[in-house]
């Protein structure tokens, strides 16, 4: 395509993300949901004037890896640890709950396939990591206890999602269930979050030194985008989704992180503080392009809007995936309404469930109709969640006061 | 192509800009020349890493953009318009006479065709804007007289350059010279740098009245983005090169622009350096990506080097394009030394003139050979000039000062 082309498809992302939402803000109505919006406009269901690929895709694959990083470094790795158990019961409870029932839906009530079936179910287990800490920071709780609850689960459940994925395709691929690449992905990734942010303090330690004798300006810019994007091209190579990577980045130069043995590389506030303010700006730049993607990607028109079977399975469908997400965070024991509030805001599907919906499309296991009311059923818990959760914080956040 | 090997380029390409960058800082080399190597090492040239082509020529185009945009913020329009007569003399003379020797070189001594003679001519004609700016801030020149005088003719001239390039792509295609798409182009051009600051400032005032009003953050980094982009879109749309709409924009933006009739757009210093601090970090990430973009575009690969005709003819083109782009310069009236530092820094030939030497090749009348020598010659004016510009300052610059 054209460079000017992409160029002006660039700038109407940035400015119609931008007052779809500002408009969704000034209805108090979370702003990620205008920028979602903004993409279901401009893309395949109705103006069908940005096609979700090529360019713009790696402009969106590198938002959500910026924004996970910037989430990792706001990130107080004490306070995740200290929730680590209860992250991982609504973690695991959200990931086996949906992954059964949706299972059993299928299989059972609508006599689908079996490896249709799985792939259904497999869209339903992850939580989208973006859509979920974004719409928490809209209403301002992405720091509150729930919140870190959220983040360790959506980060869970994130590698829980792609272990599944690696059986699956191996599934589908030999008719027997293997768990040998599963294993090694696990092997991988277990490595991957030792070493990753051992490797991005050191390299972090290095620009910090080399920060006094650069002759040239701009060396936080350029160096930690890409220490960042090195990362998240590392982790996506040995199978982990690039965000992860991004997030491993920015844990490694929060504030608060120490490496093991790295006495020596002590944390220092004021290069953290720094590295946060010089990224500020391209984060923000850069992440409206991944909300406005998911929206391109969401693609409606494809639903055949009188079929009864659409609306039997994609009602019933979002109902039990609503309803199994949340049956992992009403077993920690906390007050209820958090429990209720970190059941929510785990509901939004996104990227890996859409990742798992491209996969059974493409290999044409899933035809256009269970593909569409699928991409349905992410849409609603999408673009729902942000506002319900808003409204639920609004008439009951005073219970979750510690 | 795959979207985690083009965000591994990315990050490659920052890394690799970076470092050689502040080595060339380190040996009182401007940056901007190991920015440029970094590029033919990591392109086709040498390693074949990176083609530059796709994704990555989007990104420096927005580089290239961006960094004219800023060029545009810090430019005084004032000190702009009082050297302006100069700038037109350098501009005048630092075309037509590089045009007119180039051509006679090609067509008399060499014995090339008309048309490749011109075309040749045409290649030397325009002075790279974003190479002769940013070698004059690596050595703290921007700001100079000589630099006021160096941006108005570097503009002056790639507007020549495109109004050139119009008449002999017409030339090529009917045979015969017809100024009306030339006229046409020359027409729209004054239309839109009478237009395009007006809308932008109309714009920014709306951006900068909303700022209170917005509930969501990163207002400056997206909106002035998007303005900037749009802007370069219009530009080219309407056949001028992408990187003036952005000068036109950091024009309006700057502190000291004022509109006609815009006397309720009062220039805001406030929100000026509101935009520039919050940019800065964004156009210092996407600027080296444009000057090892030129340097992937440099192939020299191609080059036979043990050619006797591309010996004769590239060092004797390469003498006459350095000569004669001097001559305008020679012709102001200012002290003796900033005459000829002037010249010098109009020498580096870049986008412009590969654009020329592209569209040779793709309609075959330049053939390999004369690509590559076209090329070198490009080649060493971008990667030398720098370099000269440095010694001579050190050597003379005491005889500049006012």
């Amino acid at each position: 395509m054209d460079t000017s082309t992409v160029i002006l498809q660039i700038a109407a992302i940035l400015i119609i993300a931008r007052i779809f939402g500002e408009i969704a803000a000034n209805f108090n109505i979370p702003s990620v949901i205008g920028e979602l919006c903004a993409g279901i406009l401009l893309g395949p269901t109705f103006l069908g004037l940005i096609e979700p690929d090529g360019m713009i895709r790696v402009l969106a694959e590198i938002g959500i890896i910026l924004l996970l990083f910037q989430i990792g470094l706001e990130t107080n790795l004490q306070n995740l640890v200290n929730t680590g158990n209860k992250s991982i019961i609504v973690a695991t409870g959200g990931f086996v709950l949906p992954f059964v029932t949706c299972f059993g839906l299928s299989y059972y009530v609508f006599d689908l396939p079996q490896l249709v079936s799985l792939l259904i179910a497999g869209t339903m287990t992850a939580t989208s990591i973006g859509i979920t800490m974004r719409s928490l920071t809209d209403i301002g709780r992405d720091k509150s206890k729930e919140g870190q609850i959220v983040l360790g689960a959506a980060v869970l459940d994130d590698i829980m999602g792609v272990l599944l994925l690696a059986i699956l395709f191996d599934f589908s691929q030999t008719g027997s269930i293997d768990l040998t690449s599963a294993a090694r992905i696990l092997l991988f990734m277990i490595v991957f979050f030792l070493v990753a942010p051992t490797i991005a303090k050191s390299i972090s330690f290095i620009i910090r030194r080399f920060e006094g004798m650069s002759k040239i300006p701009g060396l936080v810019p350029t160096t930690i985008v890409s220490l960042v994007l090195s990362l998240a091209w590392l982790s996506h190579a040995i199978g982990i989704p690039e965000l992860l990577g991004g997030f491993a980045t920015g844990l490694a130069l929060s504030q608060r992180f120490f490496i093991p043995f790295g006495v020596s590389l002590r944390a220092d506030p004021e290069f953290s503080d720094h590295v946060h303010s010089e990224m500020k700006p391209i984060i923000q730049l850069f992440t409206p392009i991944f909300f406005v993607m998911v929206g391109l990607s969401l693609d409606l028109s494809e639903i055949d809007w009188t079929s009864h079977f659409f609306w039997y399975f994609s009602v019933s469908l979002t109902a039990i995936a609503i309803v199994s997400k949340m049956g992992g965070a009403i077993l920690i024991r906390e007050k209820f309404a958090r429990r209720v509030v970190t059941g929510m805001a785990m509901v939004p599907r996104g990227e890996v469930g859409l990742i798992f919906a491209e996969l059974g499309r493409t290999s044409g296991l899933l035809n256009n109709e269970i593909y569409a009311t699928v991409v349905m059923v992410i849409a609603y818990t999408t673009l729902f969640t942000p506002f319900w959760l808003r409204l639920f914080y609004k008439n009951f956040g005073k219970y979750m006061d510690d």
